[in-house]
């Protein structure tokens, strides 16, 4: 699995449209492709412009196929002049026992 | 809901300490405490000392009664000591529709 958590800053002039865009494009993604397995976007409460996303790939073929989709283009190429800084910060997870459990919570609500 | 990222530095020499502590807190929390809905725990790849956890829980009782556990307060005395910086983000999630996809592709798995 790759595990991502992406650190955007977006231009606040742009910061509703941003947000509308990346809802279709995270929606699309975990709908569409098996192996995306989260994209889940948050923002900062104390400033909005800070976005946080949670990604979690099947793999790096899935990782690879995912950004030649037609949603992540559109999404890439729309947003490009609203995205002030981008940080890819790879990740690991501590405890992957954790997360089933975490998951199924999740679902039974 | 509540939503957090928790940024958490912790000193390299108790690194290896840290990450078995906080194993055993995030599944204790997790497996008995039904309004923590997430403590998801990872490190930075290129920086293992930098932690990061994604916090859900369910309301805010359920937040403060996790405070008072047993398995919480261990955590949080015998960290003290190791953790050297500690920064709690409030988050909004962007689009809380794709939440229970996410959940339900990962428990399929």
């Amino acid at each position: 699995m790759i595990i991502r958590i992406s650190e955007i800053e977006i231009d606040s002039n742009y910061l509703e449209q941003y947000m509308s865009i990346l809802k279709e494009e995270s929606k699309a993604s975990v709908e569409l492709e098996p192996g995306v397995i989260s994209i889940y976007p948050m923002y900062q409460k104390e400033s909005p412009t800070q976005i946080r996303i949670l990604e979690i790939y099947a793999n790096k073929e899935a990782y690879e196929q995912h950004l030649k989709t037609p949603h992540f283009l559109k999404y890439k190429t729309i947003t490009l002049k609203m995205v002030k800084s981008l940080r890819l910060v790879d990740m690991e997870t501590i405890d992957s026992q954790t997360m089933p459990k975490i998951f199924q919570k999740l679902t039974a609500k």
